[in-house]
């Protein structure tokens, strides 16, 4: 039944305080890895179970070790400081003897938060879905060496596909309508996976190729509202074999849920 | 002798293999705690020296724990992961026993990345620093209670420092240029406090008051070139009592040379 497919995949089971075993699904394989973000949701999953009262991302920050495989993997949580209304926490992923990825992280809880909105920014404009790039449309090929797009739907503006067809924008830019199989529904542990769910922005410029992530920080601002999200990925700096990646989550009420930028490597030419 | 201030005030003393004491200087105070930025700074010192042929900041992010104080404090570093041209660090920053910060990073070494530059980003326009408003004008009791303002020269774009005088523009936007005392240049590890020393961006929102720092997350991107920095800082997302602040520094040959990212907390009305 595809509506619970996220939650399967990010299903954890607790051994001991801080001690989770997870399995990771070859569903989420990218190239010769599995998505970072889908590893980052699925850390963010047990961070969520660390703190008592406080359950949801508000900033984490990631670094990448090495790649990670389908199948199992352990994630030990611990708290560093929990005082008053937030909690300072550190996680590391673990498959056998290998470190993937180990994580600082501030939890709360969202639902929380004072009303105030003073926000500046806009949302990004992207044509009726309907006008969209669907994931859908990809070559067989692609989806074979990408099974993660058969995942959710991700309707690509028109403007920034280009990319796909061998007609880079050159603009640095790509952004897309995004909602999991099954309609399921955005939650802020969700949002860790979808930061990281559009291909690189450095296809946008031309640079096809695995764009390894050194490091990713991601802030939730909000509880997404139910619905399609929109997100938007930018570079600016590209420079010295890396670049940072900007993405933006907007959620279907119109508000800015989640920002993150990472620091990633050029492919290599 | 104004032109070691500097070197001074982040020296560290190594009392084992990843063990420094630092003292923190009295003069990096701003109202009730230490700069988060010289914090990071000195603990980016800690740090250049922890993974051999790595002195370089790719990537560092700080939690904030709890606001530091002068005097003597000990830094803890070690090695996650030194594998190729870059190491995977942590770093705990503590005075007695309360823990202060506690970082994660990318070190390498920045004098051996590729030449490539497509950046995209333009250097912000800022008047010549003679048209600007300087630090040193700021009131006595400003100075009294910020000693931080005496260890640079800051020149403020006077389009955004209406908040000086209880005119804040709105817009969300700071910039200045920047240079330490003694004409001190620029170098990588000088970068991670340049991205936290200008006053808070909430303040061209007419928020005055402190905006404690919860997470903040630094690319260093180039050796700074020589001579004055130019500093812009920018909010573009207030809400749920939070704002990020968003910093580039740009060195006198026009490199974008550094990134930053924060989240903090609004001050209190």
């Amino acid at each position: 039944m595809t509506i619970i497919e996220w939650d399967d995949h990010v299903a954890l089971t607790q051994s001991a305080p801080g001690e989770f075993a997870a399995s990771l699904s070859d569903g989420w394989v990218v190239g010769g890895g599995v998505n970072g973000g889908y590893l980052l949701a699925t850390i963010g999953n047990a961070l969520g179970r660390t703190a008592p009262g406080k359950p949801d991302p508000l900033s984490v920050s990631a670094y990448y070790l090495s790649a990670a495989v389908p199948g199992p993997a352990t994630i030990s949580t611990r708290v560093i400081r929990d005082g008053g209304s937030v909690a300072t926490l550190a996680a590391d992923l673990e498959q056998g003897d290998e470190s993937r990825i180990t994580v600082l992280a501030t939890y709360g809880d969202l639902g929380r938060l004072p009303d105030d909105v003073r926000t500046t920014a806009e949302p990004p404009v992207l044509p009726p879905r309907e006008e969209c790039f669907s994931n859908s449309m990809a070559p067989p090929e692609v989806r074979e060496m990408a099974p993660l797009m058969d995942r959710f739907d991700m309707l690509f503006d028109p403007a920034c596909v280009g990319w796909a067809v061998g007609a880079p924008s050159g603009e640095g830019h790509i952004q897309a309508w995004f909602r999991l199989n099954g309609e399921r529904d955005p939650d802020p542990i969700q949002l860790l996976m979808v930061v990281d769910a559009l291909p690189p922005v450095s296809f946008d410029l031309g640079l096809m190729g695995w764009a390894p992530t050194l490091e990713l920080t991601a802030h939730v601002r909000a509880r997404p509202a139910p619905g399609w999200l929109r997100v938007s990925h930018r570079t600016r700096n590209v420079a010295g074999g890396m670049f940072e990646e900007d993405c933006e989550v907007w959620d279907s009420a119109d508000r800015l849920v989640a920002q993150s930028r990472q620091l990633a490597r050029l492919p290599r030419p």
